[in-house]
Parts: C-alpha cells; structure tokens; sequence
C-alpha cells in the first residue's frame, strides 16, 4: 500500500425531506448565491424547497450552467458573486452545475492573474466562497470531493482543477429528488460511477486489500440496484443506494493508498469535446475498450473483478478477463446505454486522429503507468467502433 | 434506507515515515500537550520522532493514561491544560490514550459544572480544545471517529460520551509504529474491529446495500490481513491494512443509513469493569454467545454474513447461521483469542448476576430493538461460559 492523505470533511445530510435543512446549515447573516443549471429544479419542487428553506436569507440566483459547465458562463457569475457581496454559494443540481459553482467559488477569490490560469496553468488557489450543495442527479461525486471539471467554449478544451478550498461544506442528498429525473439521466449517472470505481480499481495489484473490497462493494452495488432504478423510478431504496454509491465512487475513499487510471476520463472528455457525447456516453464507449487494450498491464485485477464482481470462474485467463469486460458491456446495455462509437455517428477513425493529434499537441500520457500516449488512446478509440 | 448525517473531518495521514509532518499540522504559535500512556512510545521510538517534530513547538507532556483511561486521572491533565494555557493536544497511542484526551479536551472547556456531568448526565460540550493523534495501536477507530469511552474508578463506571467537538483534526497512521506491540495487543485490536462492524452489520434488513458490502469488505480484509499481521510481525501491507480496517470500522460510514446493535460493547464494558478483562477479551466472549441468543431477531442478516463473509453455502437456515457464528469463534480463537468467560477464569453465573443487577438499576435496554433487557444480557453472559 501507498501513503496517502485523506480528507474528506463535506457533512453529508441525506435522506427523505432534508432540504429544509438549509436553514440552520448556512448562516443567516449570509448572502446567498444560488446556482442551478437549465431550470429542472422549477418543475420538480426542489427550487421551491430551497427557497422556502431561506425565507429569512438575503438569496440571489444565477441560473443556466451548462451541462459540461462553461467558463465563459460561469465568470458572469463570478461578476455577481463580486458586485453583489455573496459570501455563500449554493448550489442545486447535478455534478455540472456542482463543478461550475466550484470553480465560480475559486475565482471569485483568485487574485494572482487570469482565472482560467486555475485550470490551465495549476494557478494556486489560496481561499474560495463558502460553498454548499443540493444534489439533484447522482453521477459525478462532486458533492463530496474537491475536484471539478470545467470547459471554454473558445477553444473546446476541457480541464480539471482539485482544491481543498471548494470542498463543499455540506451536501443535501435527498433520493426522492432524483425521481423526476429522465431515464438517460439515471442510466448515465450509474455508469458515471461505474467508471469512478474501475479508474481506481482495475490498475496493478497494490495490496489496498480493503480498498478493493470497498471498490468492488460499490460495483457490486451499482450491478444490484442501478436496473432496479430504472425498472420503478420511485423505489426509494434503489434510488437512495444508487445516490450513495456515486457519492461513494469520488469521494477519495477507494483511491487511499493504490494507484489509479483516470485515462478512460481524459479520453472521453475528449469525446465529449469534439462529439457532443455525454460525459457517461463517452465513458461506456471508451471503458470496455481500453480495458481490452490494456488487458496485460491490468491482468491480475481483471481477473479478480470479472472473478469477484462478476461471478466469473472457469476459463483460461485471457477468458475470464474477457467475460468480465463483456459482462460490464452487456451491465451498460441493458441500461440502455450504447457502448459503440459508431451508435453516436461518430467515425472511430476521425475520433482516434483528432484525439491523437490533440495528446501528441499536449504530451499527453495516460494509465497507472503512463503506458496510454496519443498512439494507446487511438488504438482504443479505433477498436471502439 | 433511514435518513442519515455524515461528517468526518478528520485529515488521515497514513503511511511510513509520516510522523515528522506533525510539524507542518500543528500551528508553530501552538502551546502542544503530548499525551500518553505508559511510556511503550519512549521505547519503540515514536517519542523522540514527535519531539523532534516540534522542535520549534513550545511543548509539554502528560503521561499515564491508563488502559481503559480513568478520570481521575484525566482530570489532573485538565488541570495542566488549564494552568500551563495549552492550546493543542496531541494524543499518542491507541484507543484509550486517544479517547482519554478527548474527554481532556472537552473537559478543559467545560463550565456548565462538574466535568463528570458530560459522561453521565449528557452534559452539552459547547466547544474543546483541539486535538490531533499519532495512532500507535489500531482497534478502536478512536484516530477518526468523535467518540470516547472514560471509566471511573471510584463507581466502577464505563461510560462513552459523542462531541464532532472532540473529532481528531488530523491523525497520523503510521503502520511501522504497529511493529512493537505485543502479540495480544494485535490480536486484541483485530477482534475489537471485527465487532465494531458486526455491531453495525448484523442487525435487520434496511437495504444498506452498499453499507453491507462495505461492511462485509471491512470483515473480509480483517480475515485476510490479521492472521498475516500475526505471522509475519512486519510484514508492512498486512499491519496497513489492519490499520486501515480498524479505523474504516468505526468512522461512522457503515453505519450510515443502517440500525445498529452495541449491545457486545455495552455487556463487554461490564465485565471490562467488575472482571479487568481487556476491551476486545470481553468482545469475544459476548459476541458469539449473543448472536445465538439473538438468531431469530437477526436471522436474514446472520445468513448473510454467513454467506458472504465465510462462503457458507449448505444447510438449513439454522445450520448456516451456526456455521457462520462458529467460523467467526474458530477466526478468534485462531488469533490466539479466548472465547469463553471461564477460560478467564471468571464465573459466568457470577457474571450474569452482576451484570443484571447493574442494567436493571440503570433500566438498560439494548439492541436494534431494544430487545436486550438485563434478563437476556445474563442469559447471554450465562452461555458464554
């Protein structure tokens, strides 16, 4: 095992009918900003809750983050957070509204030069507005992590940033939020997860003897309750541990001490960027694929998630690893999720040029091991067809 | 699923060679109390690796923290916090160092009255002096929990009190520190984390789903990784994952959203006090004894933990629940652990009686449903003879 620190101090208020909550978990003498994205929550009666919540805070409201957040949006709400005064942030919705209101709260602060620098050039982020969340769709962890990703319309980059400072003082994850949620919301946000877990979990062996089993608990979690989500979209329990598990999946936990491989991300965001796919659409694409690309360097862990996670046990090796990875294809599908690039109109060929030309532009190295450079992520993209 | 909070600040620093980032987690303007216990820390080297630490630090000391920390002699350390205007503890050791300077910590702040008042009248701890860890022997979860347990010696009293006040700021998990110990302290500290996730485990159906597996995870690596810290005294991975286990089972997460049972600590805090059997001896008398008595209240989760915990797979209900209580005995007894009161050589009828006595003045009631009265905590104590 590696050495690690681990912080995670979000207070998680979850559970039926907590968003009253807000009242007590943000200061009254406080002035609110609260950020959302396209006004979901005016139709499902979490706007109304929350307001209702802060009937005695001074509040004002900035709505219309994009999915994939956008810098050149969010800095109009950093212009707000300074004319205005706001001391706190709220944000309502999903893990995009989550990550543009993260980095609003850093920007707000960023006093050593241009704030994109946070993103593009590691500028240091020294102190960030006070934030706190609502939950609304389960997917990306933000609600309990310090990372956020962010994109610039001006020049189809995507990038993240991590800083302690935007840790969200509390979260409000209440499941029956999620009910109004359409089914390609769901389906994405388990695999979102999903792919959380097999990021820090299908490396090399590390000896994170707990780290695995509390990974492959989140898998198997995700296996057992994600269709029964989508199969009665009010089965509370099914909702509430599909929220858990994502909160679970980026959270830092199961990243304690093993190595991780965030490259199935890195080259999705680059789908995402240049395709239009959605975050979780362009990670079901590139997941089985890479995995059968990296099936050497992964061995030994393939072996124990197609075993442990899958139930896999006869076969030579090469078998068993690929009945584990088919297996997660086949889990995705019966979500309704396509696992093909070509399913998106999208031609593997162009995808693997553009993405090579972009990695070979950036230096670009991948994997536990930095083994996926421009020529690896083609390669996967180009089998991912 | 039942709604739940979840907050756990604590910054954990875990690995070799850790210890020397004491100096950049204490502010240097900090007057720091180091606290102990019988000084094993002077012998093994982690002493003089926390001075050299705070080299820069004004600091001073307070050894004897007892087993089973006494508050007398915690009071006498509040005493020194107050007159010498300490303004960080630092707790060195294991679970009773650490709770014990818990309860320093939010005594020294107390002035509703009598400090006593916060172990046994719910006395409200408005704020404490803040505190951090060098964990030595892993067991309690003390490093990452806001829990303490304090006895007191002229009552014979064992009482726990709960303060997110007194919630570590940081703890520094070093597994190397773990090499010294004793073989019963190891073996101690192993049963002590296996109950504490039992006890969060092994209660009702509340579709935990992701809390089961977590739970289960934790079981799995004890199993795996305790016997091997035993074999091999340094083998590092094995003393990290034990370490990690103990602090995982009791930080509150598996517990999120799920009921829990500490009736095993509360019968095994009775015969800590009358008998001085040590925390985890008293665990792995009560526990199998207790969850025979109480296999039909927990009989969906036993075969569970039957099943995926010890790889159960043939029998009656009753035969698989049996089977899974036997394995977790055989699993103690194989660490070197007794399981019976009489191989302490105390009178398990003598036992009964006491303990009886005791809960029925105090009116306990224990268990997920509150079903263990004095009556069946003696027929438990009866049968674990």
């Amino acid at each position: 095992m590696e050495n690690f620190v681990y912080c995670c101090p979000t207070r998680i208020v979850f559970g039926k009918g907590t968003i009253p909550q807000l009242r007590d978990l943000v200061p009254s003498d406080q002035h609110v900003l609260i950020t959302y994205g396209g006004g979901s929550i005016k139709k499902n009666g979490v706007y109304d809750q929350v307001r209702e919540a802060f009937s005695d805070h001074k509040v004002s409201e900035f709505g219309g983050i994009e999915p994939n957040p956008v810098y050149e949006t969010l800095m109009k709400a950093v212009e707000v957070v300074k004319s205005e005064g706001v001391g706190f942030l709220l944000a309502v919705g999903g893990g995009s509204t989550l990550d543009g209101t993260k980095f609003i709260a850093a920007a707000a602060r960023y006093e050593a030069g241009d704030p994109w620098d946070i993103l593009s050039a590691g500028g240091k982020i020294e102190s960030a507005v006070p934030m706190g969340t609502v939950l609304t769709l389960p997917a990306t962890g933000s609600e309990m992590n310090a990372v956020a990703v962010i994109s610039r319309e001006s020049s189809q980059e995507k990038l993240a940033f991590v800083s302690e400072a935007v840790a969200p003082k509390f979260s409000i994850l209440d499941p029956e939020t999620t009910y109004s949620l359409p089914e390609n919301q769901v389906r994405n946000g388990v695999v979102d997860a999903f792919v959380h877990v097999t990021e820090q979990y299908l490396t090399y062996p590390a000896r994170g003897t707990l780290q695995d089993r509390q990974a492959e608990g989140i898998l198997l979690s995700l296996i057992e309750e994600g269709p029964r989500t989508l199969k009665d979209m009010k089965d509370y329990d099914a909702r509430a541990n599909f929220m858990w598990c994502a909160t679970q999946a980026l959270n830092g936990l199961i990243g304690c001490g093993v190595p991780g491989d965030f490259a199935t991300h890195m080259i999705g965001h680059e789908l995402t960027a240049f395709f239009g796919l959605a975050h979780a659409e362009s990670l079901a694409v590139v997941l089985p694929s890479l995995l059968r690309h990296e099936k050497d360097g992964k061995r030994d862990k393939l072996i124990q998630f197609a075993k442990r996670v899958w139930g896999v046990t006869d076969g030579s090796e090469d078998e068993i690893i690929e009945a584990g990875v088919r297996k997660t294809e086949e889990f995705f599908r019966s979500l309704g999720m396509p696992t093909r690039l070509s399913e998106f109109d999208v031609s593997p060929d162009e995808a693997a040029d553009r993405v090579k030309e972009r990695f070979t532009a950036r230096g670009t190295k991948l994997g536990e091991k930095q083994a996926i450079g421009p020529e690896e992520a083609a390669e996967i993209l180009r089998a991912s067809g």
